[in-house]
């Protein structure tokens, strides 16, 4: 447990916040700054920029993209290729136009946060639009285009994704009655989540 | 033809299960154990774990992502971006979580497979759910979602993606007639799929 | 403004078509006859193949893959894990099939081209049919796949992608009155796109 992270001989992380017993693969980018917790899965090809902030726990899969403004809670899966966002109306920010060189002079005026609460899923290939609250043991379909938050325990999926049932804490689905024919947990509604029956 | 596979100096090759006249390109990442047939094409960036099986003469363009559970046929088209899956309900298996912690102990669990029939192709970007069977010569337009099986020689496109017609092992779209106006072929229907004519 | 690009160690920078000032980032593969422009990002684990063109002030975000066929004017953005395309109907060039192998022989029968027009963006993920234009200063959703042209200054959204809007040089949304709240500029229609006021 009180190893230091073990980043592969083709990864490059110039990162000192990383926590131990994490791994990096080969090709992965974890940039200076960048803050990984304990016993963090970062795959292949992955990019991690300055400023995200990466629970203990956390899987991300190969390819992802993960900015700053980005933060992920403990026990997050982030699935291949899941693209992140950090700015609602992009453009260069080198072209010739004042308004877009005063924009992106300021981070306060194009810097938007997204948060992925503990334990939940991203599928292969979801972009996930930014400003968003990603809830708790929330599952993102592969594939799925998310515009608008995500209540915890709430499976979302298509483009724009909507809402099309609940999943338990292990991930299966869950019918109208909250029993967990996966893991044998029941729930109970609470706030827009649920909380052990 | 007996050449043994040409990997790029920035690649990395762990696999000895790759066949001659076999290509990979800069920073892709072929681990060990992985099977590779003969005179395919690994694009840059691209991710094949241990357990992934591809035929011959496959094209798997730049940045695809194909895992344990994935087999490719012979002739098969991967292209740019393409993510597949093999866990239908995924979560950070390092969570702390007994269910989850059970769950990932044991493969038949949690993988699940997929296979894509010969010469069939995957267009940019396509997200491939798991445990699905892509026909042969099938059309995966760029895009897609795929969340069914894919017939044979069937052209699908949307999220999630659905049959929208027919394609000639050619590429081209098929009339009615199921004449090719590509390279002439003629069809008729066999089964799910297609025969010459 | 005279330096050389400056290319990231672990880069890999093939081409001596790349302008001064630009930047090219860790895993990037920019490959020999890649003509970029002054001033450019390029990201890290981007994939620009011979052939492809972009202008000046490009922004090109991680893990875009852009084609031969793919010109890119000045002040493009391109967001992250965006994928173009230069072949409406791909099968693996190396397939068994005289037609195929006839087809993949002559760049005329299956190279097409794709146009962004100066200042527009593409969002993060977006997959980019080819044969298109999209025109200048309009903006790509997260997402978005497009399958049509995009008129100049128009925002489009979803799969396929559809006009949902139009948007100001700065980024931001016009209202009906083509009257900008982020900058301040008016617009008129002019054409299929705006003209300043």
């Amino acid at each position: 447990m009180a190893d230091s992270p073990r980043v592969h001989p083709q990864a490059l992380c110039e990162s000192s916040e990383v926590g131990s017993g994490t791994r990096i693969w080969a090709f992965a980018h974890v940039m200076p700054g960048a803050r990984i917790g304990r016993d963090c899965n970062i795959g292949g090809h992955v990019f991690v920029e300055s400023g995200a902030v990466l629970g203990d726990r956390v899987t991300v899969k190969n390819g992802a993209l993960i900015w700053e403004g980005v933060t992920l809670a403990d026990d997050v899966f982030v699935g291949p290729g899941v693209a992140f966002t950090n700015d609602r109306l992009p453009r260069s920010p080198r072209a010739e136009d004042d308004a877009i060189t005063r924009r992106y002079a300021r981070p306060e005026d194009w810097l938007v946060a997204t948060r992925v609460e503990q334990g939940a899923s991203l599928g292969a290939g979801a972009v996930i639009l930014c400003g968003l609250r990603i809830g708790a043991w929330a599952m993102v379909a592969a594939g799925a285009v998310v515009t608008r938050d995500v209540p915890p325990h709430a499976c979302v999926m298509g483009s724009p994704a909507r809402v099309r049932g609940r999943v338990c804490r292990c991930g299966a689905p869950l019918d109208t009655a909250l029993e967990c024919a996966g893991c044998g947990r029941s729930w109970t509604i609470h706030g827009d989540g649920l909380s052990p029956a």
